[in-house]
């Protein structure tokens, strides 16, 4: 077992990486928060898969277990299923004293997160994310939230977990695809901040644990010194300001990890005929993420992406920090007005090789 | 104007209190905020009468200004209202360098709050209370929340306002109800720790402007040790436990602060019977309490108040903590089992004299 800490000014965790640990999840619960009840939330697809083995481990520490299951997809994280999740919590009399454990993906850890962190003005909760881009990405640093029809992510709050206990065993289950978009979030994390792991991606010789571990501690490193998202944080947003919109106008059809890795293409390419980065990176970058099975590309238009680009909620007195790569493991953020944005973005999408 | 500073761990902010603060409200919150939007929350009572102010205000100082206006009342504390009002920003397209501000009593400030607190994870906002109830409590202190069918206040947040700006003038128009309403609050912090301020409210020899300020700086120092409740914040819920569960019942047909009078009086006559309190001190707050024009007896019984207790959110691993009055200006919090309340109940409910 890898283990990392995370030292947010709010609250210091461990994120437990290794194969088997699920086996481990009842004692481990009862260790961090002490609590003696838990609501397991999980999605359809995942709860058959491990819902039984998460529910005995916990059942066998003592703790006394309840289960909520919702729909798989990114229209689980509406106020309606948060309602829903409420309701449950109030009808089972759960109080500040039990606790909350995600099972599952981004969208499960999410909506968990923030119904954790207002439930009675805040009660515990575990990350178990049992999808790559959960592990590296969603269930570490505290960002909890829930999507509007209009914008993805627009409700939630900063609320660290008690532990994230990721089991590399739940990753040989994901679906290619599930795999490929959490690749996408490993591969933001070698351009921007670790030349060394993009030349072991590019390579291919590394083992799951160890990619887990690297891109967590750089997570825990960032959040560290900015838990919310007013500085150095933003640098995860690499690739994400694109990738948000074109993952909005997709309705959710392309993953996240499609749309990040999309987005990271996009502004590589914008970074190149701006003059802040090299062709020489550009054409690396676009082909480790070819060589993931990722997108690079996408057909929506500037027009309407540029509508959706101007409800980023990054946008802050007029301005957007925009994270622009300058090499493999160099970025910066540049605070981009709506005009500055669009110039970006018709550098990113035009179709001609850079 | 008389200002406190409170000095939350999570924020540093002031309270302003005094007569005609409402026309500067807008250079005020451009000077905590520096938005240069913001939107204007108010209720469907309050809004005919400082709406209009409040807008010329915040438009003179240059801010662009919208509006949402809600119906009175704690039904407006709805995830209805509350997904309502998170659409009307996002179609405004708001961002996290906007504001916004709670004009009216409890209702509006905790539904704006929790709205600010967790809208794109977190903008700032201003409290306006244009209550007593609201302006020697519910403002201060960072306390959001929204209710549940089935629980008041059972989702929320710890989210500190920017800067409390109390109007005292606006206390003038308030109706009686509303203003008795706020007196059992000031009486609950005199019997809290303010044994001088217990015989000024007997001798009614204040200032409306005076007592808001006594009330405010307990609070704050209260805030300031514990924040999130986990300590010495648990004694300003002196008869809020009974209240709540009289409330609950009665489907707010009595207002907070008569229900707030009602369990202070229980937990007063319980003390005496139970040998914590002397006969005198409990005579002496009942009696401040209906000079108020406060009722201090419930006609619910005794099961059907125990069975909402027990839905209690202060309950943690099997415990609440209920606030015990030892002396008019001292009271200790007692953590107590369901058995032990059922009989603290038990002795609060009897009809007959102590």
């Amino acid at each position: 077992m890898r283990t990392v800490q995370v030292q947010a000014p709010s609250a210091d965790y461990e994120v437990r990486i290794g194969a088997g640990l699920l086996a481990g999840l009842g004692p481990a619960v009862r260790e961090v928060t002490g609590a003696r009840r838990c609501m397991l939330v999980s999605g359809e697809n995942v709860f058959p898969l491990y819902g039984g083995a998460a529910l005995e481990s916990l059942r066998a520490a003592g703790l006394q277990a309840e289960f909520a299951v919702f729909p798989a997809g990114e229209g689980t994280k509406s106020l309606a299923t948060y309602g829903d999740l409420l309701e449950r919590l109030t009808g089972a009399r759960f109080t500040r004293g039990d606790c909350l454990v995600a099972l599952g993906g981004g969208v499960t850890g999410d909506l968990t997160g923030f119904t954790a962190a207002t439930y009675q003005r805040g009660v515990p909760y575990v990350q178990v994310p049992t999808t790559l881009l959960s592990a590296v990405d969603a269930s570490v640093g505290g960002k909890t939230a829930l999507n509007l029809p209009a914008a993805k992510n627009q409700v939630g709050a900063f609320y660290q977990p008690s532990l994230v206990l990721c089991d590399t065993d739940t990753l040989a289950t994901l679906p290619d695809r599930e795999l490929r978009s959490g690749m996408a979030e490993v591969i933001k994390y070698a351009v921007l901040g670790d030349a060394d792991l993009f030349d072991t991606l590019m390579c291919g010789c590394y083992s799951m644990e160890e990619v887990i571990e690297i891109c967590v501690r750089m997570k825990a490193g960032i959040v560290a010194e900015d838990e919310t998202d007013r500085g150095r944080r933003r640098l995860l947003n690499l690739g994400h300001t694109f990738g948000h919109a074109v993952e909005s106008k997709s309705a959710y059809r392309l993953t996240h990890g499609e749309c990040v890795a999309i987005g990271m293409a996009m502004i590589c390419r914008a970074a190149v005929r701006l003059g802040r980065l090299d062709a020489a990176s550009e054409k690396a970058v676009s082909e480790l993420l070819e060589r993931a099975g990722l997108p690079t590309r996408t057909d929506f238009g500037q027009e309407e992406l540029f509508e959706t680009l101007l409800l980023d909620k990054k946008f802050d007195s007029g301005k957007l920090h925009l994270v622009v790569p300058r090499a493999v493991g160099w970025c910066e953020t540049l605070a981009v007005t709506p005009e500055e944005l669009r110039r970006w973005l018709e550098a990113g999408l035009d179709g001609n090789e850079v």
